[in-house]
């Protein structure tokens, strides 16, 4: 478009850190910023051959960049991957249309499926501001979006990543739409499926607003970033795989969509819905159980909300030709004794192992799901999943199966243990009526967990257990005294995370 | 909160622009990245003295910076004023409580007078992340702010910035609520009106999403950054000034605001009416007169808009107890004949100077909405207004007065002329029948209008005028060639930015 091709810069690697965010740092003085007009925080396309980023542009006044050099963040050197002796060419970033559709949905008008297919092609192709991400967001937050929106996003999530096939006629999922710290059922889940012979491609998310999601906890047993080749691999070996979506890039924009919920801490219906479903579809699954927490601070915190979501998840599924089967579960509490990645992973080993100190609570949710899964694939009777389950568990199938997983993915690790503890007393004796999930939650990020895979919290008491004056509650764990402290100072501001009836 | 205000780091100005949002630069091995858990992208609170900034972080890998120091982006580093031998120390930015209300309206509830004070007291003090700004606005999009939540988010507004008083019963302002290219009226009314005898201490904003804002055209005539005592000096002078509204802090939440509205190129109804009331009640206004013009391509695009529009500024303004009258104005095509700051500033001129080849359309506008003010506070009766508004222009009162107040804001200037203009001529003979105001003010900002003030496009033509094949049809104004060219090759793609009758 213009001619400004004739001023060509040389890439420097600034090693800058800014996330996920590209950045390119020009001098004001230079000649494509002269050229070109550009000024801070514009959008600029930086092309080197046939590969191209848009980025944010920083100016520079300083000699920190000569004039016919250009800077690249971390995240920018990487999508850019220039080589020795490239030089790169700069034009205006071109207007991304599909922002029309966006601003027509925050002035409260429907879109239509070819608009949601071009919203999230952009968003795939990492054209999309983090402005413009975060209004796309907080548009189709709450109940914003209707059946055919969810349907429509859903459907665009799909095509704009990959899909598998598997040369199976049932695939099995399980997943859950979390909000209950420690309910980390998945790995013992695919375990005990696998060993009964389903195959179970399980391609699980990071963290959103928790403090460990499936993936987190399992790269502290074993390597989740697998490519597709390594994971098709995996599954034709074992049956099942755990591994991180996002590697496998089944839902490209949805993982761009998933950093900002999360800096906003917002995770609203229609987008979990298209999120849940389009990476089951793409994974090539045929049959999906859904385990949905209900209680007062989970993130479903009432059963019509969760007889709400169950039904708009059975509408999509249906409309996207998905056998789906949702459970509402007990999301009164927290699950197991570990709250963070490391911890939890701890608690799932118990398990599998059958240790004698196993969380009991873990296991009895681990086995009623799996029993639903082999129920839904028709290995089983309806009635008589469960069972079955809790004997594959039992008599160690579903540990060598984990083994053999762990293996297959790279090779199984002991989940790490944090360098800093610290006991958390109660302060009078009682029994414990409640904890909260989401103040609890709050704790174990606030020590560092997920970015910390050993950080968290681990419980010492459970709802219903009395407590003497001075018994541990908790254990913080953590890897730097600021995390430590930030974590202690949150706990002792909010001393309502465990309700303590009169003793 | 922690201890980690024992490891404090030298303040490095790294002349890095990243335009308003504030940025701190830090080695990943540095003592504070390792003791407090830092990792790119945290919201980090860095404190010199009593001074401190939240600010994002970016983390460094390479010697660029030392251990010992830590590496400020423009913005941050006015903000956070480091002096000679000073230190920062650091700690994790405090939880945005009020973040809790955006995600409630995100999720579709109402909120309070006191959740948008705190939110706006919040965004005032730069808490907020672009991405939560974002979300704030597409949450308040549309018309999903209710009268009572418009008026809360006005107060609130108010509380947050300064407030001025003066030594007069009736203060007067005027505004436009925009979408018409070349509709620089407010200059020629205050002159108008102050001439008159009125007080009219008008602050304007820069562009929104327009290729020029009154700030901008006036900022070609004389400086308007005045600060607040300067602004009196000013007004008490002369009964009139035209400076920027954002350096004199009436509204800062606004100002922040309107810089990630123009990034999402929206401008939604319930922050167009706060933000404009706001900012009149702070100035200390009392009688307001507010230009809405109409027409298919202007903001307001229907007669219906326009007085729903009307009818909530009017309610808004009835209950934090302001005088208002609301204008339609015909908004089917542009006005005078340049668009953008510089080339308004001709036009405004000749206005004032009773040029002859002055713009009528312009003139005739102005001496309106000056005739409305002059009503609104009983300075004529009603009906009156325009004629005196036209004698004042007459006889040279309204041209004294306004070089008076350049001198009283600083001086007055010579608006600049580009050095880059390129005439677009007719590719056939006609009668002009509509002329796009969105597309050709896309036009005028691609050539560089408002960041660059000489910038924009001057129309040789007008709705209802015939040309001839190969006549002007308007000339491109740049800075670089870069800009002219896209500006150009946008123009050659949306040929209907004229429409031409068969001839």
């Amino acid at each position: 478009m213009t001619d400004a091709g004739t001023y060509a810069l040389r890439p420097r690697r600034t090693r800058i850190d800014t996330h996920q965010e590209y950045v390119l740092y020009m001098r004001s003085d230079c000649h494509v910023c002269r050229a070109e007009g550009f000024t801070a925080h514009a959008r600029v396309q930086a092309a080197i051959e046939s590969r191209s980023i848009v980025a944010t542009l920083n100016t520079v006044e300083s000699d920190w960049l000569s004039h016919d050099e250009f800077g690249l963040s971390e995240s920018a050197w990487k999508a850019l991957d220039p080589q020795p002796g490239d030089k790169a060419t700069f034009s205006h970033a071109p207007a991304v249309d599909s922002m029309g559709a966006v601003r027509a949905k925050i002035y409260g008008h429907a879109l239509s499926d070819q608009q949601f297919e071009r919203i999230i092609i952009d968003i795939s192709r990492g054209l999309y501001t983090d402005i413009e991400l975060a209004a796309f967001i907080a548009a189709c937050g709450g109940d914003r979006l209707s059946l055919d929106e969810i349907v429509a996003l859903t459907r665009a999530m799909i095509l704009a990543g990959k899909s598998l096939s598997w040369p199976h006629d049932v695939i099995v999922d399980k997943h859950c739409v979390g909000g209950l710290p420690g309910n980390r059922t998945t790995p013992i889940v695919v375990a005990i499926v696998a060993s009964q012979g389903l195959l179970m491609p399980k391609t699980s998310s990071r963290a959103i607003t928790s403090p460990a999601g499936t993936a987190d906890t399992m790269e502290t047993l074993a390597p989740v970033n697998l490519s597709l080749e390594e994971m098709r691999r995996v599954v034709e070996q074992e049956h099942g795989c755990i591994v991180w979506g996002g590697a496998v890039e089944l839902s490209p924009a949805d993982d761009v969509l998933i950093r900002v919920e999360r800096a906003l801490d917002i995770d609203s219906e229609g987008q979990l819905v298209a999120s849940v479903l389009s990476k089951k579809v793409a994974a090539g699954s045929t049959h999906v159980v859904i385990d949905i927490p209900v209680g007062a601070t989970a993130k479903v915190r009432s059963k019509m909300e969760g007889e709400r979501l169950s039904s708009l998840l059975m509408s999509t599924a249906n409309q996207i030709g998905l056998q789906l089967h949702c459970i509402l579960t007990d999301g009164s509490k927290p699950v197991g004794r570990g709250i963070g990645p490391a911890l939890e992973a701890h608690d799932l080993l118990a398990v599998l192992q059958n240790a004698p100190n196993a969380p009991v609570d873990l296991r009895t949710r681990a086995t009623h799901l799996a029993g639903a899964v082999l129920e839904i694939a028709s290995i089983v009777p309806a009635g008589a999943g469960t069972a079955l389950a809790e004997r594959t568990l039992s008599d160690g199938r579903a540990w060598q199966k984990f083994q053999a997983i762990c293996q297959a993915q790279g090779g199984i690790r002991v989940p790490p243990r944090a360098p800093l503890r610290r006991e958390v007393t109660a302060h009078r004796s009682g029994t414990i009526t409640s904890i909260d999930n989401r103040r609890l939650s709050r704790l174990a990020k606030l020590a560092g967990a997920p970015g910390v895979p050993a950080a968290g919290v681990y419980l010492h008491c459970a709802v219903g257990r009395s407590v003497e004056k001075g018994e541990p509650l908790f254990e913080l764990h953590a890897e730097t005294r600021g995390e430590l402290d930030y974590a202690l100072a949150y706990y002792r501001d909010s001393e309502t995370i465990f309700e303590l009836s009169e003793a």
